[in-house]
């Protein structure tokens, strides 16, 4: 497929994600309105659903019907969302800005940004048990994908990451430490999304065993693809200001293995997901695209 | 059963429930050890474990085995902990002590309160997924309880509660105002732990409803008797200072019906609680006495 449909296949899956989302964070009187405005303001921030989208392009890979797992593509993304939330509190980061607008603690107070975050994770696991509604996928293959989303955001995963990112501040560290930093605060995620896929998809163990190589090493392309847009990117086109990794002494590729370095090390990384793709034909050329796309991005 | 048996009962239940706990947070070295420390550390300052002990005593009434249950009466814990956790920040009440001991945030710092709560949430939904594994409960029964979890604890219930709880500092509020508040800050919890209990242990249609029924009148009682507590308790016996709602001027039964209604109301409560266990026998004794202890508690 060329690149200009394989791009429009992105925005339609992006537009279904958004609806989704709309749709379940939609007005009720049942949730307060303060609340639901929180959520919602950070939801709709101009993400680019990167994990939503891997989990239903991944679906497709292995035969899936992506219409069926909206509900746990919106998950996924509620839990990013909610990350960046909690990341950008005072106490945390203390970001101001994140994609051009202000963080939501700055909008809304910092008990309201808490407790959105708060409320954006854990309704992602209700919207991961609705995947067995329709009776087309096992409840058996749902429990699985509940039990990696939690791995992954949780003490063993994300949360880990994030830990071990906030003592490393202000040290000099070495590549270990910058690697499980890293494979724990973003990688996880990536890992479970497309997992995710694969196995709501029905995916064999063989694709399952690929797509989480692809994942793997699509996840940690990304990562030092964002370490080296902090230092040389545009800061109109990434929203935020460049080099505040270096002013906030965060552990980053370009810190530990210099700026030419950790783009070799992307493309490396970009290469290995490709060819983790290898057992697929043409069903997996949106998987494809969008390795391709996160490396020559430019925010 | 004499009241002696039944407080017996209720240790070696707690007993059960803190080892559990120490083995679902033990150290590992894929956790790093300050968010183990900081997760445990709330764990095990002090917890009446009143939510896990009603889940083992809903499934034992309804003929199912506790002992298999103890990842999802551990999980129950942990969400009420991170509730708590979070709860104490100083954007939300900036509690300094609780139970008598200082609170997380004051240990640990802000940040990594923020997040143990965060990660005391977030692998709940895996201790849950662990009750499908013995392979005696059903996976879709297992997906029942984390949807009904995730409601209960969620925008749908507690983060709700906790938003017009916020929201209403410092104002007037009516009786349909602090029934929301408190039929979801607290009710929501303890009506999903005692529903966990009786669709884990595998209880008839018949069964949970009057299991729900109980659950609903219990967690009012709890509530009138902890904002009763916080207007003429005993400090020493309650771990913190009596009259912070007064302070904090918050939706307390109380402010609202006045002490003495607000003790009538608690009664009905418990009578109402007790009356919906009719249709079961000696094997709900335990959930009839824990109604008992909850109105004549001094903490």
């Amino acid at each position: 497929m060329n690149k200009d449909t394989l791009r429009r296949e992105i925005n339609d899956k992006v537009r279904l994600i958004d609806q989704s989302l709309d749709h379940y964070l939609s007005k009720s009187t049942a949730v307060p309105e303060t609340l639901n405005q929180a959520m919602r303001y950070s939801i709709f921030a101009g993400g680019k659903r990167i994990r939503p989208v891997l989990l239903l392009a991944s679906a497709e890979a292995v035969g899936g019907d992506p219409a069926m797992l909206l509900p746990a593509a919106s998950a996924f993304e509620m839990v990013h969302t909610y990350s960046l939330i909690h990341d950008d509190l005072p106490a945390m980061d203390n970001d101001d800005f994140r994609r051009g607008l202000p963080t939501n603690h700055r909008v809304f107070g910092e008990a309201m940004a808490i407790l959105a975050g708060d409320g954006l994770l854990t309704h992602a696991f209700c919207l991961i048990t609705e995947c067995a509604d329709s009776g087309n996928i096992s409840p058996e293959t749902v429990i699985q994908v509940i039990k990696e989303l939690s791995l992954a955001a949780g003490p063993f995963g994300m949360i880990g990451g994030q830990v071990v990112d906030i003592n490393s501040e202000n040290q000099v560290i070495n590549k270990q430490v910058l690697d499980y930093i890293h494979s724990h605060k973003t990688g996880a995620l990536f890992r479970a999304c497309v997992r995710a896929g694969a196995l709501l998809g029905g995916g064999s163990a063989d694709q399952l065993g690929a797509l989480t190589r692809y994942a793997e090493n699509l996840g940690l392309a990304f990562q030092i693809t964002d370490d080296v847009l902090d230092v040389e990117g545009d800061s109109g086109k990434l929203g935020k200001s460049v080099g505040s990794d270096e002013r906030l002494m965060k552990a980053t590729y370009p810190s530990v293995y210099g700026l030419e370095e950790s783009k070799r090390l992307a493309g490396n990384a970009v290469g290995r997901a490709r060819e983790a793709l290898d057992i697929f034909g043409s069903e997996a050329d949106l998987l494809r695209y969008i390795a391709d796309y996160l490396l020559e991005r430019e925010n």
